[in-house]
């Protein structure tokens, strides 16, 4: 048995979410029904550094399986996606130590957020950048978002029905870029809970509007109560960038 | 009755192409619809500048429709956009004269074909560009693109099925963009035949791998024969960008 670290992209939108679910189409259990193909109906199980939701994309998930075949890491990334649909493609193929684990290793993520600022819709953004036509105040948001840097109890920024116990997390950096009418904002962190990034960015966004102001976020963080945040910024604005390992 | 000419944008890859095909689903079908439905039932003709293929997009097609409603044109383009599906949407809408006409009176086009060249699919690009994966000799492709410049007889660029008669058109620049790993190459010229730049841009493939050279251009020029030139490059790659009036 060896044991490979994959690099994937994905474009969410044909997805139920990358959680295996019965009767859905979900990432991983596409990786999973490819790769049993590969090893003649025998299951391989895939371990992903973490979900995503339905809609949401990754530039850069990582999972991990387990296989007896002797492939070189190198032809993996070929036969796999010779094989996997269109909507979902293997960037890198590296052959770990057994002891690697896509999840329990993983030591920090980056998400992006990408707005579309513009009062006309653009049909090649609707599945890749949130359209957002209102006039927003960027500084606003960006004072805001020093208040979520550090380490922070982020309960009110999760969805109410996770089962995680723990919500402290610690959010390295946030970042806004602005290019022509896409905004980007860019999260890292050590972690982020169930719907964290898309409630913080709804979040911003009420700021950025003028319906918060930059400093109600102290009392919504200290609150520990999702009813204090603001909506769920849709999911197909979501990626999920990059995942670090030690 | 008053004439509206709009720029329209669409995502090519739900239509089977711009114009009505029985039981199939293209932009003009979509466009008289949603105009029909505004008009109680009515039957609305919408006249575009030229057709695209299925799967080709637009970021600039022109069209002109007559209606009786009294709306100002500003207000079209709310309504429209509001009753239109996601993958077509109304960029502006001007008030025009009756003599106008949306395909008589375009006095040339730009259209752009996007090549993702790079040995790894991105599932992003997938419906937006074609991905190319081999070496590409991008200055002799410069130089083939010479050839097609100014007036010429394009008959062996022309799908073979084609019943228009005549077959000069002139090309007034071919420019080429490269953007990290991606292609753009720009074409811009008083009309471009039935897949003309598709089979144009799978010629100067032919010739950035090394199949052909440069100077061949003028032998398949003069020889006024389809089967001379090099395949038809998919439709998912090219954009009707720009319709120019006077």
């Amino acid at each position: 048995m060896a044991r490979y670290k994959c690099i994937i992209s994905y474009d969410g939108s044909g997805f139920s979410g990358y959680q295996v679910q019965p009767n859905k189409r979900t990432v991983q259990s596409v990786l999973e029904a490819t790769l049993s193909k590969m090893h003649k109906g025998d299951t391989v199980k895939v371990v992903g550094s973490g979900r995503t939701d339905a809609g949401v994309h990754a530039k850069g998930q990582v999972i991990h399986f387990d296989s007896p075949l002797l492939i070189p890491a190198d032809k993996w990334e070929k036969a796999l996606n010779s094989m996997l649909p269109e909507d979902i493609s293997v960037l890198t193929v590296a052959s770990v130590t057994e002891s690697f684990h896509a999840r329990f290793d993983a030591k920090g993520k980056e998400y992006r957020y990408v707005l579309h600022l513009s009062q006309k819709r653009d049909p090649f953004l609707r599945k890749f950048a949130y359209q957002y036509p209102y006039r927003l105040n960027l500084q606003a948001m960006e004072q805001a978002s020093k208040f979520f840097l550090g380490k922070h109890d982020f309960t009110s920024f999760c969805a109410a029905k996770t089962e995680v116990v723990d919500k402290v997390r610690t959010i390295d950096s946030i970042d806004f870029v602005l290019d022509g009418d896409l905004l980007t904002i860019r999260f890292v962190g050590n972690g982020f809970l169930y719907n964290m990034v898309r409630i913080l960015v709804g979040t911003l966004l009420e700021v950025g509007s003028g319906e918060r102001k930059p400093a109600d976020l102290v009392e919504i963080l200290a609150g520990k109560d999702r009813r204090l945040a603001g909506k769920t910024a849709p999911a197909h604005g979501l990626y999920l960038w990059k995942v670090f390992y030690k």
